[in-house]
């Protein structure tokens, strides 16, 4: 099988950098890096997303929505390895010099990050043909939960929302009403599920963020950690969002799992841990992790497509 | 006075995020910004900086010296700041999928990296107009030497080399023989000036790298300290290619003092500390600081340019 595209980067980095004794996980590897720091028990929890406006924005996105998306993302994968938001540097190009829009901007990334606990302690401005932003987040977390740690027999479930932000996005493309009062600022405002993952972390065997598709976020943790997913018919949740896309055509089942935008977390737990949970995190018990590989409904495979860069 | 445009995201940033208690200074207002974390004695100092195509790469940069260059640029604002590098996390942004345009860019960023102490345990892939990297970095200090704390009466002292870079670019503009046989190196491969970081930082009141220009960073140390520098007529070094330069019709001066893309180091110390210092690192003494805001030769004043994105 050869590389896909989007997983270049990661191999390129792990052959810089194998993970050790210092150095839990990469953050081509993971969601995030992971580092010790002398004389202290809690780990370094780093990671980095670059956002830019032909990619990343939903049209119709504000200033100030573009700078929430910059810190969004980036305060979503410490959420999804249970770190605790400290603080974000901030990467700024600009096509031209505009004042006006860098603070909106600026007011944007501010304002997500306050959302999570974080503060912006920096950052650089520079030209560049598009809007582009490259997030640095910091964060700390008291154990490391890699995306490597499910073993067979564990549980998988995940957060919503799920397929909501692509059912959204086909909304706007249609120029049809939007599904609900707040769709549109779920999709251009998502809240990194900071809470949820603190929670999630403390019984957590592996966990990721949704945010590229269900579907590659399931066969991410099945890689990484050698296994493989059954998920039970009728399982996937489908929200009234996606309902509403599916009268516009779409396929709902397609949407809730290769649908990207969505901020939800995946996670799988030892099955003695779901109901201790299930009282802390409203979640959607998806399936159970296997030994056979690949991630299935019952025969039928779940391909391994969503949002992609490249 | 209005804000000069290149001070305008230190200022939105200053705005966001007022240094404290926990947060010693934030990257807008200084090279790094320094955190405190519990339970350590050291600070944690963290740093952005994005480069791209168009503007930070000299003419005939191969893809591994964009890579070096794109660590380079993060690691001499962790030098200047005597840090210790560490970590560094990159985002970069390719027009088009190019695997062994993409390995030699990492290949680049780790050989820099290596050669300052710190690995590269992080990254992201994404599609963008032109090639871009934004890097982040992250050391460990003792103290912190900001740019706040030069005093009257204190030296100001540069470490070489200084106009090199702009030298070694007119004479490719020119396409004239280089002058000398690593001028190409020193340019598109600087090294970050780590070591002297550190010792500098023992001593030293105020720091800062002079990879924008010279004049700006005795602007920057000024202002941000309320104090003004007096320089010696004739203190500025003229090194050999900055003469060659000369011969093609430049002025040495405007080379030494306006030119970026060198990555010595800019420091203030007591008179006290100036021979202790000396017998650690080769620096030349620049003149004093005074209570007369600005920067002058005498009566001349040194103009606030050099290199800017915008």
């Amino acid at each position: 099988m050869t590389t896909p595209d989007r997983l270049l980067l990661p191999h390129l980095l792990r052959a810089l950098s194998p993970p050790g004794r210092e150095v839990l996980a990469g953050a081509g590897d993971d969601d995030c890096a992971a580092v010790r720091w002398p004389g202290s028990k809690d780990l370094l929890v780093l990671t980095t997303d670059m956002v830019h406006a032909s990619a990343d924005f939903p049209p119709g996105a504000t200033p100030l929505q573009m700078g929430w998306m910059a810190s969004a993302v980036n305060l979503s994968d410490l959420a999804a390895k249970g770190a605790r938001p400290l603080y974000l540097l901030m990467a700024v190009g600009l096509p031209r010099f505009d004042p006006a829009f860098a603070r909106a901007l600026a007011r944007g990334m501010d304002l997500c990050a306050r959302r999570c606990g974080a503060r912006i302690i920096g950052g650089d401005l520079d030209r560049t043909g598009e809007v582009t932003v490259a997030g640095f987040a910091v964060g700390r977390a008291r154990r490391w939960v890699g995306r490597n740690g499910a073993r067979p027999g564990d549980v998988v479930g995940a957060t919503g929302p799920l397929g909501v932000a692509e059912s959204t996005l086909l909304h706007l493309k249609k120029r049809k009403p939007l599904p609900g009062p707040i769709a549109r600022r779920r999709l251009l405002e998502p809240v990194p599920r900071v809470r949820d993952g603190l929670r999630l972390a403390r019984r957590a065997t592996a966990m990721t963020d949704v945010s590229d598709s269900l579907a590659l976020s399931l066969h991410d943790l099945a890689r990484a950690s050698g296994v493989g997913f059954n998920l039970d018919p009728g399982a996937l949740p489908v929200e009234p969002a996606v309902r509403a896309a599916a009268r516009l055509g779409a396929d709902p089942r397609d949407l809730v799992l290769y649908g990207g935008g969505d901020f939800g977390l995946l996670f799988t737990c030892p099955p003695g841990a779901e109901a201790a949970l299930r009282r802390e995190v409203k979640f959607h018990r998806l399936g159970v992790a296997t030994r056979r590989k690949g991630v299935f409904f019952g025969d039928d495979s779940v391909d391994e497509r969503g949002y992609s860069h490249f």
